[in-house]
């Protein structure tokens, strides 16, 4: 043997499970996207392809929809600590469970009153939320975030004073278009220790959502960068009392809005007609701590 | 020769323009993705490559973004109005002009109140709006439309008396989830002739919307095809007024959400926990007409 | 009532069926997605929701799988037709079928001599080959196609003579990279009426393809319209011994290669180093017709 | 202030450079997505929007295209460290560069000898081709990859002796379908130390692919973790001679094909009828190292 096994996991990815609850004949709806990934005492089956120690990923698709009857789903974080708990500590060769969990937001749809109650849904179709719980046995860490959410300011940001060397092309601005696409994901210093009480977790997700959306708005922007650092900050001093966040990290396309060039035609462009452009585009990426936490977000991008 | 020329278009597609309007501090944005095709005398390019009769692909993006300007953007439909006119006016070789818009919205992200007026917006994400404006030189065809519309009932639908035959395995029922992507073309009784005013598009279009939504919620449904025939039937009568519609084609897919079994786990699953499905799925296609009106929406699907 | 219903369809799309053939330790696999469209006495379930002239989707669902099973699936073409005569002969409110289908190639994974024979796939991954078998209980339409295909010439492409208006800037070129995505339709000539023997698919798919690259290779191009009408025209001219198609439908975006603007940089770019765009681009679509024939492909772009 | 900023880069992203080789008529070509990240002395544009430190996000763009014909093109790996080599000694404030390439390979189209030359090509569209070079101004790390290669076993696959718990269903099958889309990423010994010379980056590509396709095909599997380790293994193994990889990532969508059930229908499904399903999907990824290497390749799923 030259070779020898490292990081592995395996579980069962993307299950759709959606969950009504009915109060009287008023339903409520969670959708959720719930994928498992388990690791442990796997070398096994690596090496000889023994199964002995392997739950079928198949089973863990059914306990995600079993534990959606048993359980609820309160929020897809409880959901995820109620898996991953389930995993760890029943299962003696699995050491660690991750659960990560997209949820698609619905709202309702205005009906005239039938008197059969409200059951009728328009998915919102904005941002993904996401979460990522993990447990090892000890500790717990937990990741939400969102992704997908567009947004633009059309005046309020500036580019200039940057370096310039011989392949620079670029002109300097005082007034351009920013947008940007956020996907963020926010660690909670929660780790469920001894009397440490779960955060509300649906009230924490508004929060840190309007924090992320009004930094970005607030913002008068010398860069994305600086426009990065701040709706991370804000995240973390807004977070403490209700649910403490200890890093956030955001990756944001810079969705370059050119300016359309009219002159050709005998008109002034005055900050009115953009080209919104695909590719390439900037990716602004970074990490911001509150001060002294130790940064666990795993650097993906 | 043994083969001879049959319809034939071309354009610049997918030319994504944005316009800003400033009212004071406070901006207005338009978002569009702009299509245009045109077709004429093209035989002589296709036979032998001349390309005198034809205007660039190039020359129609620069007009998209010039028109922009000079016209604004007050609708999708206007603006693909300006554009398949001028189009047809302006090139003796050209006979007939399409433009298609697909429109993405915009809402405001709410700021503090800054005194430097409103200029944040977040990307609505729900479903995109549509529209198809054809000019021949003679007379106008609007289509709008709506794609990517998803929504559900959890109650109030049911699945039974149907055909049964040898590859029938499918269980009746009479309380399930009903959900689909709406997919909506309408077409205007506007056709631009002497004395026709526009349709207020801003208004229809919301209106079409709420119709689409408020008869799909409405029904309590027996079959797909059912709330399909509502739904377009309620956007042609409620449409008089304001902006008469002729005829709808709507194509609905089917999602899926099954029941997830749970009782080899002990479980019952009193409508509580669904799987939702991707592959396959139903699709349900139908076009609505007003009585007497002629079917000119094309089956593409 | 002041709506009526117009053209409708109904049916399960996207069937992914899978079909393993042993030839001893020799394993032969053919991989469709499939789709069913039925069409018919349609009428009550739209406007009451009575089920009793609807097979449901389902039901047509387990038909396709059956029917692998059956009839095997000897080229994508024939199991279309298998499928289409068994919804109208088996059904009297059906009165027309309509089956699509994506069929995707794999190749064989050279492996060591094992004696346990050959059964080791990769996906090829190149275009998606197509067919749309419809049937109406007399007459058959068979068009086959394929998507996604795509190619380029680095050279032997010139595009200048063109109109020129005020907003024009396109410099004239005679040299430029050409290159699209090769979406087709052809429809072959046979019906099924007595008499008519049914082409050989498979090998008339393997011909088209080769012309179309051919065609599109060996064309000097002065617009790629000239190169669309070439590729359909040597389709048609080609297929008569094997598989007389009669019309070709081509859809070819002109995927814009635009040289690097090298010039502040102090570099000469002598057609060397492109920019590979995305949006805009130009969309060239076409028809092309056996003389003499009727076009019947839809216009559906 | 009561946050800090953490592990942050910046870039542009998706340069889509095509890079074209004349040999007299006979051409040859490059096509690439070059992504560049960078990071260093970037405190200031995050906390006060100072763009000092900054090289604008615009010249690493033209940098990609201008070195496009400086160095050309001969791999995506060794054009990776011309590019990364500039940005770190070019300019103080930047201490790591990390360059993202994907490679789309392209095939020649036959054609008849024109006397012109071969410049004609279709996109072979199979995997996409990898690679990461990151530096720091001192160590080179090259992790080289592809993603999107589909492959599939119609038998000598099993799956069975796994755990069972309260939530497993499964059956034990002795005969099944395995298939799989590779994803794979490795990693060079290669540091760029004095001595070391840079490997045949184009046929390790060639190396690496056949390794990692024949050793899925050729093992005779109990799991999909086996096949996993037995292709990472294989690879490592015959590395040596042509350079060296002292580490495999792979992540391995387990695609199901499931049996379809014909026992409804009177129909025995002797391993010939599969439905190929979407989600959820097994997932299966795991590192192999040479025996005392470490792993840096980042986890990132």
């Amino acid at each position: 043997m030259t070779t020898m096994l490292g990081q592995n996991q395996y579980g069962k990815a993307e299950n759709r499970v959606v969950r009504v609850t009915r109060d009287g004949g008023t339903h409520h709806i969670k959708d959720l996207n719930v994928s498992v990934a388990l690791s442990g005492d796997m070398d096994e089956v690596h090496l000889s392809g023994s199964n002995a120690n392997v739950l079928p990923t198949d089973t863990t698709k059914n306990t995600v929809f079993a534990f959606a009857k048993e359980y609820g789903i309160d929020s897809a974080e409880a959901f995820g600590v109620h898996l991953a708990r389930h995993f760890v500590t029943s299962q003696q060769p699995i050491h660690r469970a991750r659960i990560r969990i997209e949820e698609y937001a619905w709202e309702r749809i205005p009906v005239a009153d039938t008197g059969r109650g409200e059951h009728s849904f328009v998915r919102k179709g904005q941002e993904t939320r996401t979460t990522e719980v993990a447990y090892d046995g000890e500790r717990w860490q937990v990741i939400s975030g969102l992704a997908g959410l567009v947004v633009l300011n059309s005046t309020d940001s500036e580019f200039w004073g940057f370096v310039k060397d011989g392949y620079t092309t670029l002109q300097e601005t005082t007034d351009r278009i920013l947008a940007t696409e956020v996907n963020a994901r926010w660690r909670f210093a929660w780790t469920g220790g001894p009397g440490q009480d779960a955060p509300d977790w649906e009230a924490s997700y508004a929060a840190v959502r309007g924090d992320l959306l009004g930094a970005f708005a607030e913002t008068y922007s010398l860069s994305l960068q600086q426009s990065l650092f701040a709706m991370g900050s804000r995240v973390i001093d807004n977070s403490a009392a209700l649910a403490a966040v200890d890093e956030v990290r955001l990756s944001l396309p810079n969705k370059h809005h050119f300016l359309a060039d009219l002159a050709p035609f005998g008109l002034k462009n005055d900050n009115e007609v953009y080209l919104a452009a695909d590719r390439p585009y900037g990716l602004i990426e970074g990490t911001v701590l509150r001060d002294g936490a130790e940064a666990r977000i795993p650097v993906t991008d």
